[in-house]
């Protein structure tokens, strides 16, 4: 478990977990008391990547630029290390109470975590997208694997931070399509990258898509139009928070537009 | 997910929440209200089964009279069906607030079933079961596998139903050892029907655990004295529920007496 939560990462919804409490009202109090939302939601993102990386699923053979986890102890322990982590989250996720969060608000993120990690979420994701593998032909196809298999959990995180900083049902909302729209665009990128990335950067084999001869927004639509598209759903993103009545959207403005750029 | 988890078995861990619940103030109505731990508790049980039987794990090809879940449908959903199990558990248990079960209360439930289907608890004692099996020596060591593996699951039944019916913390006591030790006494009476029970009522195969060559009660201290052993366990079990100042314990007395005297 520590193997895999330790070796680094762009540490992404974690800091959109806090840079959405701290949003709400501009204070960073509220950003502390999100932190075991924070951690929840890096526990479900590593299980399900240790999970992702096993034989047999994406058989993948490096991970944040080092062995999978499987690679370095195997398959069993793996798919245990996994279930620790997924189990765990919930855990993590219920401390909130001692930081001051009301129950009530625990309680919904428990629930939201269950939704969007779980089987109409990205679990169900992940199934459509081995389904699909063999037969991905639309863009809506595509698109609504990503919405399940990288947004849900993107979302999540916002609307947990949201939770915790006692947001309002309205600000709850922007968040979530704050959370979908620069989840999507996160994919795409990541479809992008895969093309014309170095692989020193990533930390992962380069044009793996390619080989697998996964369906991937830059084969349907181009490298052009699939970069128009991040920039598009970043807009709509940003624009979003702009009008929800948050005290401090900077942050989570700037966060969209530092992965509009990124390069690994 | 519903292949596995509707092909039956004998429910007994939400047999034990209900009954838990019940007990308490012996009303139906507090029963009712501990369903949604009734059915997470069978969903964690089943994804810990489907990821068991898998070809890394235990490699089985039967279980509950039918094939595996990875017989199947692969390995890959296999392991999908059982983190999307394991995810909606937590989902389902959150439904107990619309059942009346205070807010507080559910909390309680969701982080006492991370921690005892968790890592210290019922995943952590499947580590410790594959990474021993090599090296089991001492009842102690085996005990210490079976608390973790088994018991721990059947404790938070026990104490979820507790919770539902809000026990008192004395009560809830009680129920931990009452789990802890009708846990335990399953577990030895699994490995004497693997020596003694018949295929057909057992609904997989017999003798397992020699051909595997596993360390089990059994073979330990022999079959008079793991017998003996059960029996004592149960003994106890129901004699810390007496004391316990529960209105209708007689349920769970008769489960953990039928338990005693089950062939399969």
């Amino acid at each position: 478990m520590d193997y895999s939560l330790l070796a680094g990462g762009k540490r992404l919804r974690p800091i959109l977990v806090l840079a959405a409490a701290e949003a709400v009202k501009g204070d960073e109090q509220s950003a502390a008391k999100s932190m075991p939302f924070a951690c929840a939601v890096e526990m479900i993102h590593t299980y399900s990547l240790i999970h992702d990386d096993l034989p047999a699923m994406d058989n993948d053979d490096y991970r944040r630029g080092i062995l999978t986890n499987h690679k370095v102890f195997g398959d069993a322990m793996a798919i245990l290390a996994g279930d620790g982590l997924l189990t765990h989250a919930f855990h993590v996720a219920t401390d909130a109470l001692k930081h001051g969060v009301p129950p009530e608000r625990v309680l919904s993120v428990v629930t939201e975590l269950s939704k969007y990690a779980g089987l109409s979420g990205m679990v169900g994701g992940q199934v459509d997208d081995m389904l699909g593998e063999q037969g991905v032909t639309s863009l809506e196809q595509l698109e609504n694997i990503h919405l399940h298999k990288t947004s849900d959990l993107i979302a999540f995180s916002l609307r947990a931070g949201g939770h915790a900083a006692e947001a309002s049902e309205k600000q709850l909302e922007a968040f979530g399509l704050f959370g979908r729209n620069v989840g999507l665009a996160f994919q795409i990128q990541d479809d992008i990258l895969d093309l014309t990335g170095s692989a020193d950067k990533l930390g992962k084999p380069v044009k793996s898509d390619e080989r697998q001869e996964k369906v991937t927004y830059p084969f349907l639509i181009g490298l052009d139009e699939s970069r128009k598209r991040v920039a598009e759903l970043t807009k709509e993103a940003n624009e979003a928070l702009m009008k929800a009545g948050l005290a401090k959207p900077d942050r989570l403005i700037e966060i969209s537009d530092y992965l509009l750029k990124r390069d690994h």
